[in-house]
């Protein structure tokens, strides 16, 4: 099952819907059929730069006793978040998983709810945001960017993203509000909620241009999915400015080319963004307070190395001189030079501003 | 050393160094005394509600070689929140850790950075925010409430908290900014995200007339100060909605009674506050799913008992009958209704709405 272009994500629920019911009239029992996510049927598209799905393909068929259970489960899924959709509601994963009970639906766990989640992905060809079902956390976005929101039972407004000094979190209401406008040259994605904050009160999105998003560790799939369309939207380069360590770089990364898990969703990554540091040769060049990386830290790095992600050679180089190095630093480590240093410095250096 | 209510936490900064310099110009190794707050000196006073320290103090004397090294800490700490205050600037815990060896001076980590901003705290009768010092996490907040903000290279303006329709951090921008007006009736904090989306999707903030407050487990001190504020401001009732289980308990108790840990600050308590739920009859009453309490939850339940903030008597039936139940439930799992359940008819029974 294939979406067209300009369905919208309640089209394509019907049509699902509508291909079950017509297979019943027909005394046929229905089956569904979807992507194969498993991992032989995962691979990485060098000309994309992310993972994808190969042709193989599974299916739920209700006459077998077997998928009856899943079967089920996917449909309830799918009449769910039509609802959802219909009245204008937003759901956690946690919250799907509990409302099952009022259906009589069982799950074992939340983690079944989740993957059934997936299943509908597939199916569909959207992601569980469409349909408006997202996780808990939030990143936060502070910039010059204005933003119009249709929310449902609140009047369409635009929203002129400096407006609160802390950022706004990135929620339901964001992720489906549109771009209008904006001044800015580039977006500034951080790890830390410190550096955030500096960045504001210092002003340097306004002398940066920029349009600063706090990751606070690995994002949601929400912020990357609203990175990607601010990047595509507004034509603007993505930086990332994380911990220099294996952790901070796999952030970037997976900003980058997304993660073998999502390989079924399409619009999440953005291939042309780019990792700005800490790289181990600033932490040397800035000679930054750094501790010595641990076992765990250096394991990591020699997952990386084999990761197909890192198959670039200027991702191999980092890997090599972290593991020569033996040292990590955080971003906050430059306060080391005075809480603006990281501001006036650092970034103008890494942005060539 | 008492502040005066009048005093900005500059004043008291500039009061605090002058007295040392004083000392010095008179030829006396300067020393700074504070309440004490060792187990010993703190003590629960059940009229205000909260802990206070006694009357124990401890001393740092600087001609004693044993103190210097926490002496010039405790200084160096003085000054640099003094000149954040002075160039509009926040901080975090972690970077005023890192900043420190801008100066040379040196902290083993950052518990022992963290332990002495307490120790400002206690010497200058004020709490790390009055000096610009934050945690990195943040709760939300949303509804009928306008706020001035003040910042620092900013044009002053004021907000109204319904702007955001995913809500707004409760960031340094927010925590020193002022209300202003506000039409609601009461102010709701609730646990988890799932719960605080869907109060302001179903525009229950409105039906309700209250400010929401989105805690996300036990709030950072920052949050449980912007309540207080608001409560004594806009003379508001706080009711608190948690999960139903020793923690959720908790997080309103803390809310309420203050820790230990911060006894030391007085403007930090709601003692008026009420903890609406989940109780252990509400798990019955609606019969809501629920797990069997682990042996960790057991536990808690049996310290609670001992803890004096739980001297009185509708707590320890509360705790009592978590005992008998031993059974917890999350705030989602009136889901099972339907995902309006919890707006549409749990709340207006717990707020005789």
């Amino acid at each position: 099952m294939n979406k067209k272009k300009e369905d919208s994500p309640l089209d394509v629920l019907k049509d699902f819907g509508s291909r079950l019911m017509v297979e019943i009239q027909r005394g046929v029992f229905p089956s569904i059929s979807f992507p194969d996510r498993g991992t032989d049927n995962i691979r990485f598209d060098s000309d994309l730069g992310r993972f994808t799905l190969g042709n193989a393909t599974i299916t739920r068929d209700s006459s077998n006793l077997k998928h009856i259970r899943s079967f089920a489960q996917l449909v309830w899924v799918a009449s769910f978040v039509k609802q959802l959709l219909e009245s204008g509601r937003t759901s956690s994963l946690r919250d799907l998983y509990y409302s099952a009970e009022a259906y009589d639906v069982e799950f074992k766990n939340q983690a079944e709810s989740d993957r059934i989640i997936t299943d509908l992905e597939c199916v569909t060809g959207l992601a569980r945001e469409d349909f408006a079902i997202y996780s808990e956390e939030h990143s936060s976005i502070f910039g010059q960017l204005v933003m119009r929101y249709t929310v449902p039972g609140y009047e369409d407004k635009t929203v002129n993203l400096t407006m609160s000094p802390d950022g706004l979190p990135i929620g339901p209401a964001l992720m489906t509000a549109e771009p209008v406008s904006s001044d800015a040259r580039c977006i500034l994605a951080v790890e830390s909620g410190g550096i955030f904050s500096r960045l504001i009160e210092t002003r340097a999105w306004d002398r940066f241009g920029c349009i600063l998003v706090h990751l606070g560790g690995q994002p949601p799939r929400s912020t990357r999915r609203l990175m990607r369309k601010l990047c595509v939207h507004l034509d603007l380069p993505l930086f990332i400015f994380t911990d220099g360590d294996p952790w901070g770089m796999h952030i970037a990364q997976v900003i980058i080319s997304g993660s073998a898990n999502a390989a079924h969703i399409s619009e999440l990554t953005v291939p042309s963004a780019k990792w700005i540091g800490i790289t181990p040769e600033d932490i040397t060049h800035y000679s930054l307070p750094s501790e010595d990386m641990k076992n765990v830290d250096l394991k990591r790095l020699d997952e990386l190395t084999r990761d197909i992600r890192y198959a670039d050679e200027t991702w191999q180089k980092h890997i090599h001189r972290f593991r020569e190095l033996r040292k990590k630093a955080e971003q906050q480590s430059f306060s080391k030079y005075g809480v603006d240093f990281v501001v006036d410095t650092y970034l103008p250096d890494k942005l060539n501003i």
